[in-house]
């Protein structure tokens, strides 16, 4: 194999996104669920639609915007406080359950998170998890291109200073994973919620359950 | 008013998407509500992706892969006959309830539709509904750009020869509203829905509950 460094993302793939449920259960009884679930949607859906309409804004103002927006859908709203708290999950979620035996297996090869979130989400992630000896961290903000765009890859590849074909590109996400795939990257999907394969096209090299998976690419 | 042209998104504007739904049920009995919605999304989703990743596929090809993604989703799937049945459906829509009586009193205005549909989906839709006399129609894939990208906005501009200022934009997805109303033109989002404005920012001018709401801009 000709890999010489492996790209993760962060959300959905290391992190669970859905760990915030809880904090959300808290101040929103009965709720938590589902406005976590829909905060996720507007997410992604806002940061698609700013890609599109070439109006770059940071994620981190997005995934607050999404929260209210999913506050808002959901009958309800936040004060400050509130949604300060609930984006201060952000930097808190729990990592997947093989997240930290797959990165430690992984050393000695050259792996980064490459993420839509800003580094000021991403470096307080790291650290709260204690992976700072585990893994390194790009964001696209460092070129206000998200991901799925060509751009944002293209970024990534220059940044590690490799050609396309010596980067493996993993994600849970299948939009992150036909980005990747359509821009020529290697890519693994990690497919948790045990999706159908994408009709679109743009598929994975290959597909594993979890990320111990990644370990017969080694 | 300076308003000289009126263009009108078409699938969930002036046509409801989830006159589908009957058809569906008559092929997937039991799963007819969900295919549907989930064949809609699908639509979207596999349209903002195949932008942002510049792999443009025309709208009646991304609509066919999303009615096959939908199935799979729903843990079915059809045969070829089966989805050129429901794919004609596309053609043969219904529009709203008001959407007959308010193009034909704003008869004497240049009316146009603007939709990512083809012509090809687009003009049997109208004829099959009478439409003809009332309301002309652009596509986005005569330029290859989906809307909501700003290229998309710019193309009907230039085929109607006419500045921003002059067009009012009507649609009722909020993603069109936000690329209408970023690239500059006056808006009316049609919110059938009840749903709540988008935290993004790009608010239209005007909201409305129905299409009746456009008499009041006449």
């Amino acid at each position: 194999m000709t890999i010489k460094a492996i790209l993760f993302d962060a959300y959905g793939t290391l992190f669970d996104v859905y760990s915030v449920k809880e904090k959300c259960e808290q101040h929103f009884q009965g709720k938590g669920e589902e406005i976590s679930r829909t905060w996720r949607e507007k997410q992604l859906e806002y940061c698609f639609l700013t890609q599109i309409l070439q109006k770059y804004e940071p994620f981190d103002q997005l995934t607050e915007k999404a929260l209210r927006a999913s506050l808002a859908i959901h009958g309800t709203e936040g004060s400050e406080k509130e949604c300060a708290e609930l984006m201060k999950e952000y930097e808190q979620l729990s990592p997947f359950e093989e997240t930290e035996e797959v990165l430690k297996q992984l050393k000695g090869k050259q792996t980064f998170i490459y993420s839509n979130g800003t580094r000021g989400m991403l470096e307080p992630l790291i650290e709260n998890n204690g992976f700072q000896d585990l893994i390194g961290a790009l964001s696209a903000d460092e070129i206000r291109q998200y991901k799925p765009s060509p751009a944002s890859y293209s970024y990534a590849m220059e940044k590690l200073g490799l050609d396309k074909t010596d980067i493996l590109f993993v994600s849970s996400n299948q939009w992150d994973i036909a980005g990747a795939s359509s821009f020529g990257f290697k890519t693994a999907w990690i497919n948790r919620a045990r999706e159908p394969v994408s009709a679109l096209g743009f598929e994975p090299a290959n597909i594993y359950s979890d990320l111990k998976g990644l370990l017969e690419e080694k």
